[in-house]
């Protein structure tokens, strides 16, 4: 049951956890009010991997005011020792006696211990406030603990007429400064940033973080089945990049390797990397949010795979022509019943461009 | 000089001034509030030419009580005799002291001629209060007035990825009944509809406005240089149609005079209607707003031409890949300096979909 003063301070929580957007990972973001006789004595959000979780912040700043308390978290509280020691403990040692939740742990092997170890202490639990809030601020986490793969977004920008380059590639700038700076918001809260290796020769990009604070870089992936990245291409740099093939070529991968990037292989589907198997692996290796900067094949198998989750698209308002590059590679359809769908989530104007979020 | 209470009273002026949206033309959309000791008195608007004017309904309803008002109209007053007479004469006759303006007449031969007849009455005048909205409730025929060619409006239809049909031209339905609904209203604020001859001969269109009250059906026009309309399409029936071809052949000409509509002969560009000199004739025969629904090729051909004004894109959220049809035919460009421009003027979601107006 909730209470009329529930609603604001899980707003208030979730906008803590907010905070941690661009570090918690592999951790979800979650955040913590602890609320006395209607007073917000404690907040707290959880700021990285292996340190305090929100709850132990905002207990602290409680302190003994803590006891009676309600205790408002974005995320049901853990039942494990972790890297830390289980939160819903900590909770029950405080002496809170009512805990709100936005939602349970998506982790279907532990969601609801969490509740059920505060309830057997004697505390009203609950929980379900918010909670498609708190399930899109951590969709990524979400994905990969409901089935065991990142949450793909496949950003691209095209103009109105849905080009993303002319015919001979030129494509340096179709979107504003504007548009191309917010992407670095979506990249910063990205676990890691996909392309492929026809885009890494066409464009040569960074793929890195740039003009937001942040002080952690998405790893870079590049799809490669050939090995033909160059070792001196800028997505290389300063490390934290892997680029994935099906290919063995010693004599092309032991450059890429010198230059400290990892490569790993993984099987083929029509001698291509075999997209699902990579994604397995990623959500093995606990990444959350995958942003893909890709071109239009890549991006076309991504959809056709199933395995795109939202479409970021900035549109610019000019047309560019039939002759222009289309923005998916998809197979010709023999109807429109055939036609892939999205749902649109929002639409903001970013400086002249338009912001499209979508979902599959 | 404005008062603080002005700009209520205009915007009420244009929202009357809005109710004959689908009737006045071809003369402009004007309303007409007075207000006496900060009282409304009186309220018009104009319903279709030849009848009263917005300024003679509100003067009839105002009665004794307009001596010593102000009168707010969205447009300059007429100074001249046309099918009424003039409203500038009106106004003084019934003893208005002070006249408030949302703009100008747009046609440079009589405009300030309405507002010095009513200074040379010793009324106090001011100009341009609201000009921009006033306008963009006329801009057909502020157009029309100021360069002698319609405001034109292209209508079109689109997946996420700028396709409006699949290869095989499969394109019923790729937008939401809801958006499909939302045209008729765009339809019935135009004097007319523009499409082509291949649209019909695909398509077999209708034309018209359904599902909305109108009492005016708007002017239906197909572009058909070789005359390959057939007699029993569609858009001939119930007559209002004109086909505008570059042919004179009287074989396939005579059947559709039969059918009651128009055949228009008008030059040729590289064996197609000289589509400049067919605004320009639009305009003389008075056409305020006109709305394109066609193909790639004739909307593509309008842009280049510099003929396009305002783009109305409805895009489905949805993906129909590269293999599809393309929204504009227009020349391959060489560099990205080339392409078209367009401002975004404002986005709506019309059910599942997104409804984009852009300026050109």
């Amino acid at each position: 049951m909730f209470l009329p003063e529930d609603q604001a301070f899980m707003a208030r929580a979730l906008a803590l956890a907010e905070r941690a957007l661009y570090t918690t990972t592999p951790n979800p973001r979650v955040g913590c009010v602890i609320v006395k006789d209607g007073e917000t004595v404690g907040e707290g959000w959880h700021v990285r991997a292996g340190e305090a979780h929100a709850e132990v912040h905002a207990l602290r700043e409680a302190g003994a005011r803590a006891r009676g308390a309600t205790a408002y978290v974005t995320l049901e509280p853990c039942s494990h020792f972790g890297r830390t020691p289980p939160c819903a403990g900590a909770l029950i040692n405080a002496g809170i006696s009512r805990v709100v939740c936005a939602m349970q742990d998506p982790n279907p092997l532990v969601s609801g211990r969490g509740l059920q170890m505060l309830r057997e202490a004697g505390i009203a639990v609950s929980c379900n406030l918010l909670a498609e809030e708190a399930r899109r601020l951590n969709e990524g986490f979400v994905a990969r603990m409901e089935r065991g793969r990142p949450w793909l977004r496949i950003k691209t920008a095209a103009s109105l007429d849905g080009r993303t380059a002319l015919a001979d590639g030129q494509s340096q700038w179709i979107t504003s400064a504007e548009a191309r700076a917010d992407v670095h918001h979506w990249r910063a809260r990205s676990c890691a940033i996909l392309t492929g290796s026809g885009t890494v020769l066409a464009d040569n990009p960074r793929l890195n973080v740039r003009g937001i604070e942040t002080e952690r870089q998405p790893l870079r992936i590049v799809i490669d089945s050939e090995l033909r990245t160059p070792p001196d291409a800028a997505v290389l740099e300063h490390g934290n990049t892997l680029v994935v093939t099906t290919s063995n070529d010693a004599a092309r991968r032991d450059p890429l390797l010198a230059k400290g990037c990892e490569v790993l292989q993984l099987p083929s589907t029509n001698e291509h990397v075999d997209l699902a198997a990579l994604m397995t692996e990623l959500g093995r290796r606990g990444l959350n949010e995958v942003l893909t900067e890709a071109g239009a094949r890549l991006n076309g198998a991504l959809i056709q795979a199933g395995l795109a989750d939202a479409l970021l698209l900035y549109m610019a308002p000019c047309l560019l022509g039939h002759a222009a590059r289309g923005m998916f590679a998809l197979p010709e359809l023999s109807g429109l019943d055939d036609k892939t769908s999205l749902r649109i989530d929002r639409v903001d104007q970013i400086g002249p461009d338009l912001r499209i979020s979508a979902r599959f």
